[in-house]
């Protein structure tokens, strides 16, 4: 981000041109900081550690566009649905290098997924195996997998994206781990190769990273006296990062190093090779690559209590703030030297109260025309839009030291009801 | 809903066979039960008092097959962006029944309004006056509008949909209502008709209504006193509907009549001649003519603590559990006889802990291929779908006295990503 005059760059382009030529709400994202961040995964674990693999988390913001960068910047792909796979594999991301996740993979899914020939299946619980059991043996073709472990651990964030207490939808309870690897190995076509757990999102300290690596270690020495030895030990993501000036953002190394210490230990105290370590960031990833630009249009002053700044979006195209009172940052991207004024709340355009973007934030004074930026907007926004309301969702622009290409095309009205049909009795 | 063996019927359509020829998750809409509710609005409101109007509020749902429905019971219809105008306009629904409403209207959906010759147009602000101004007289058309007031009164619902407090995004302040009054009076192309409030929604009881009544009924003697007329309050929607057992649906007479009861004395009281009154159910006419069909997925039991059940859906095609904390009813469609077991908590397939549909109900023995049938997702459903984690959004069937017709295809894999392009240098 760069300031010339009172515009805002984004990665060297002018946001103002941007929303001019794409129309808002715009989703703007920023290659280099993909590939900054890239290199950060790269340089500070991917060439620092031996037999270590990182994987990006599609589910925070996938386009094929985006799985063309990810596959360049030597990450695998983490898909969790039949569509999450379908659109990598239509950006011909390499089907080894994807891991396939998910509670409820379909039939239809796993079979996809096997065809396809997918790097590994993640699976989460016994009626999958079975699933999977059953379909390697019908098509036979072999498959990798791994096993989703409950680490029964508590980690310190939202409630829907903790994933680790006992009482999760996810995983495998520790005590049938070794009941489904013996299974698993009397199946001639499924490889198990190891265990993963996710210890939940948005974390801002390693606490429930390393206690669920100390559950599963002790699980892998446990495997290991039954003559089983895990090659592999996917440790999900999970990795905070900084969306409002009072956040920190810790750097990737600080979760990492002190997982591959406390393996290096492990190893050498219990004799046991470590396994292959992966991770799986997603949000980390792309989150702070993402600004979201939005026009603004009427404002409603309420003398004593508030002012309503309303914008042309909202929770169709972020529903973070309504869904887990997510805090954003944002500016007036057309005033960007202007002395900051009072307090104001930032509202969407859906008629429902609880269409508030940013509560309370300091902005230059603001008129209809102004064009507002948020931050931070690349991870489960895009990914998590609607059409609530009947908003077209927005256009996503890729940009890159000054160019810009568009990566998605922004939605029509009548893309709204090309699924519609009439029947012959209603026309 | 009626029962056969084991088999739940919906409108008298067997939905295990809905959910065979169409596929999962599959939303189902009782075109009877729309015709019933339209019918209890005729019965107890239109044909029971004189100077009333009644219009459907879409954004609860909305499809070209509903706009027919809708039209052809004799109600209008409330839209709140140009994508719901659009629809409505596509399916020729009359023009002069479209009431326009939104906190933050665009010029090019104000536009589109006046040109269209939209019946009403409630004006939200003074800077969306402003805006109406500009264009009647750019355009040298006429428009009726109607003012949002914000009657400062508290309801007693989820935040999220409380929008009468006086600290919210909604309406005009009560005493900048003569001046904008005025003001619009000065536009020559200007009809101000009256005003509208809305007082919230899933309401269980009259009082916030009468109390924003009581506000208007001041303001409207103001005015009159003033040499006003205000011909017209639309006093919104917000009637409660049931969706769990315990839950109380109140008919929709035991929120006019006290309405009713309370303009009639307040006319004959000041002797002002009461104004036309406007009703808005959405949620209250669409909720429970829909049913949301998922195929059981994978089940896990966690000894002492939980048993989860996975479907084919979950947030993507119902945010309302994650977003608002709601309940929901459902049954298993193909064992309606079969003895109720333990409780069980229904997990949606997102790769998130918050992708729970239903905490705790008891089901009977469910195991995979089982069909779950989910009641009362009628509204703010489909209206807020997504495609979080990429999963396709469901086909919507609509049903009637045992005949089916699908009236919003299935979203498909390609779909997905039909917007995506990919820039030359990353192909």
């Amino acid at each position: 981000m760069t300031i010339t005059d009172n515009i805002l760059y984004f990665d060297a382009c002018n946001t103002n041109e941007l929303a001019e030529q794409y129309g808002t709400p715009l989703i703007v994202l920023s290659e280099s900081e993909l590939i900054r961040k890239s290199n950060e995964i790269r340089d500070d674990f991917l060439e620092k550690y031996d037999n270590v693999r990182a994987v990006y988390a599609s589910k925070a913001f996938l386009n094929t566009a985006i799985c063309k960068i990810i596959n360049r910047e030597g990450l695998g792909l983490d898909v969790v649905s039949g569509g999450e796979l379908y659109t990598a594999l239509h950006a011909q991301f390499p089907a080894e290098k994807i891991i396939f996740h998910g509670n409820n993979k379909s039939y239809a899914e796993l079979k996809m997924a096997i065809e396809a020939g997918v790097g590994r299946i993640v699976v989460d619980n016994a009626s999958e195996l079975d699933l999977i059991a059953h379909l390697t043996s019908a098509l036979n073709l072999p498959v990798n997998i791994l096993f989703r472990i409950t680490p029964g651990i508590h980690s310190d964030t939202h409630a829907y994206i903790a994933t680790a207490d006992k009482d999760s939808k996810f995983g495998f309870p520790l005590e049938t781990i070794p009941s489904a690897y013996a299974l698993a190995e009397k199946s001639p076509n499924i490889i198990p190769l190891g265990l993963h757990f996710h210890v939940g999102s948005q974390l801002q300290n390693t606490t429930a990273h390393l206690s669920a690596l100390d559950v599963a270690l002790g699980l892998i020495e446990q495997l290991h006296d039954m003559g089983t030895r895990v090659f592999e030990l996917n440790t999900g993501g999970g990795y905070g990062v900084k969306y409002t000036e009072t956040d920190t953002e810790m750097p990737l190394r600080d979760f990492t190093d002190p997982i591959m210490a406390r393996l290096k230990s492990w190893a050498s105290k219990t004799g046991i090779d470590r396994p292959q370590i992966i991770i799986e960031p997603g949000r980390w990833l792309v989150a702070n690559a993402g600004l979201t630009l939005y026009r603004v249009g009427a404002s409603k002053h309420i003398p004593g209590i508030r002012t309503y700044i309303s914008v042309d979006g909202g929770i169709p195209d972020n529903i973070r703030p309504a869904l887990y009172t997510a805090k954003y940052r944002a500016v007036i991207a057309n005033k960007m030297q202007a002395p900051l004024s009072e307090a104001v709340t930032i509202a969407g355009k859906c008629c429902e109260s609880g269409d508030i973007l940013i509560k309370d934030i300091r902005l230059p004074q603001t008129r209809r025309g102004d064009l507002l930026a948020v931050f931070g907007t690349g991870a489960y926004t895009e990914s998590m839009s609607s059409n609530y309301n009947y908003l077209p969702r927005p256009a996503v622009v890729l940009v890159n030291q000054g160019h810009a290409s568009l990566i998605r095309t922004r939605e029509s009205y009548s893309d709204l009801i090309r699924r519609d049909i009439v029947p012959k009795y209603l026309e």
